[in-house]
């Protein structure tokens, strides 16, 4: 590929002048413009991103941060993901999806060059390196996730505080008293302090207290095997428990089939709430899952809109930073019903 | 950022020589090298992406280019994707998911400049014009997953043609003679074409035609949902079908729940063997599914492999394209079983 210096010289004019012209600012007089696009074409100079980076330092890429090589990428991340990187490609960005571990060395050489124009971070911890680290750099970024301090953090988060004190209103108007809630063991793991979990589990322990009730809280392995062992843990700290939230697509299944082989059913002796989870991932289990689902479409589109006003300048220099949350919303299916007399 | 320019005049070498010392060859003496860095440190010059780019063609980025945004992201594709991340990271490189539907123009803009050192292709159709621009812009690449005509492709896949034999090797030996097929329904979408169901499809008609069999194929929308209008639309063919392949991980479930629905019980009645799948998506059901499961972990790592041997040159000039083809490997569980008598 031909250098902008090399375009330079054959059209007669400064790199600057190159520079205006990739970057398609207005301060060049047609003329000139005709001579450096000639000279471009002359000389198969093209206009791609590692020259915009050079003249402009605008990429219009994003990079979605997510740790996936350390936690499944799973279908409520994936609608994130999706609907994000749909919504930038509206706004003429590119999102791409870096998946790799990002120590703040790694971060700073992907960073401080230029590359990308703005970062997504997702799967976001109650203290977050990663956090620390683009605020350092002073690279824009919008947070998927809330750290435990968001006084300088720009976020779109689920509303996790909310939707649990909206599930549970919702099970003991239907008379539960003696309800448990599963989520997933991360403890241990390089997720562990993820935020959602420790939000969800801090809310339902509070809140049942509050209630009078007794928060009974297990937690769960991968998968439909996860699911079916966190209903015998469940039942052998409470066999009388008549509700269960679950906080784990993935174990939703597993979790219902472990409390009908323990002579449970669902609804009619246990009823089973799938939070953080969608219409679709309900569907996987019979009967249909009663789910409060996440608002990832909503909030991956928010999230980029937000980013990009800070890319464009739109946003005015002292506009308060995006803190937007969103709360799961209750669809009622089949797996939930009255607490057995 | 400073300019390697500027790093090259306050060091008093040629931009040649800076550029020498951010790719780490070892022409420069250690005094001037020295020089170099100490001068990159003051002026705070970053050896990052895009300095790598220009000053050696290399950035060790690798693009996986998926269209997330027109065919789900599924589970199968989602074990490709992360065990190709995981060894592009082994190996010192960075791979990014690029999600956008991408096509001629915006391949061109993003992989001309250098961004990229190479590129994995997934999701491919039997005719992709995605193969071709590659070909064309000189970019070094692998494709997960085949075009009609390999010849110059260097590609790692499932081998679809083998595992659908073995399926039904394995089905008729259990006695089966009235067989179905269920996959994913494209026509009319922007991955009509996809590679993997026209493979599937015409091998599973040629093979039972062959066996002297009829061969009864039903396509299936999204979800459980599909699952459950596949197999009433597959009864309503064939009342007395007694085995079914499926090859849908997210419409299994559905699929043994409309069969039970129609009163068919799994396996006594209906074998349902699952293809293209894996362990953990078969215990999403009940019984658990028998699967041939898709090496996505295998051919993942060696796609990457063969990629970077390109990169670095290992690979000989005259050797020949990677042909890689691995089948998916049965797993017995409790959704098969002999036909009735």
């Amino acid at each position: 590929m031909a250098t902008m210096q090399e375009v330079a010289t054959r059209a007669g004019v400064s790199i600057a002048t190159v520079s205006f012209v990739v970057n398609g600012t207005k301060r060049v007089s047609p003329a000139t413009r005709e001579r450096v696009t000639a000279a471009m074409a002359e000389l198969g100079f093209r206009n791609n991103v590692v020259a915009r980076a050079l003249a402009s330092k605008r990429t219009r890429i994003i990079a979605l941060l997510h740790p996936a090589l350390e936690h499944r990428l799973g279908s409520t991340s994936m609608k994130f993901f999706m609907s994000a990187a749909n919504r930038a490609s509206e706004l003429g960005y590119h999102l791409v999806l870096w998946p790799v571990v990002t120590g703040p060395d790694e971060l700073r050489d992907l960073l401080s060059g230029g590359l990308v124009d703005g970062v997504v971070v997702m799967e976001v911890k109650m203290e977050d390196s990663r956090i620390e680290r683009l605020t350092d750099l002073r690279v824009p970024f919008i947070s998927i996730g809330r750290t435990a301090d968001t006084t300088h953090l720009p976020f779109v988060d689920i509303d996790f505080e909310k939707t649990m004190e909206d599930g549970l209103d919702y099970l003991t108007g239907l008379g539960h008293r003696r309800i448990g809630l599963v989520i997933e063991d991360l403890e241990g793991t390089s997720m562990a302090g993820y935020a959602p979990h420790i939000r969800s589990e801090r809310t339902f322990r509070e809140s049942m207290t509050r209630r009078g009730l007794l928060p009974h809280v297990v937690t769960c392995g991968p998968g439909a095997a996860g699911g079916r062992q966190a209903a015998a843990d469940l039942l052998a700290t409470e066999p009388d428990i008549s509700a269960v939230i679950v906080m784990k697509d993935d174990s939703a299944f597993g979790l219902v089939r472990g409390l009908s082989t323990a002579g449970r059913r669902v609804p009619d002796d246990v009823s089973v709430l799938s939070i953080a989870s969608s219409d679709e991932a309900g569907a996987q289990s019979e009967p249909v899952l009663s789910t409060m689902n996440a608002p990832g479409h909503e909030l991956g589109k928010l999230a980029v809109e937000a980013l990009i006003e800070q890319l464009d300048g739109a946003a005015a220099p002292d506009a308060e930073l995006p803190h937007l949350l969103l709360p799961c919303l209750l669809h009622v299916a089949g797996s939930t019903a009255p607490a057995p007399a």
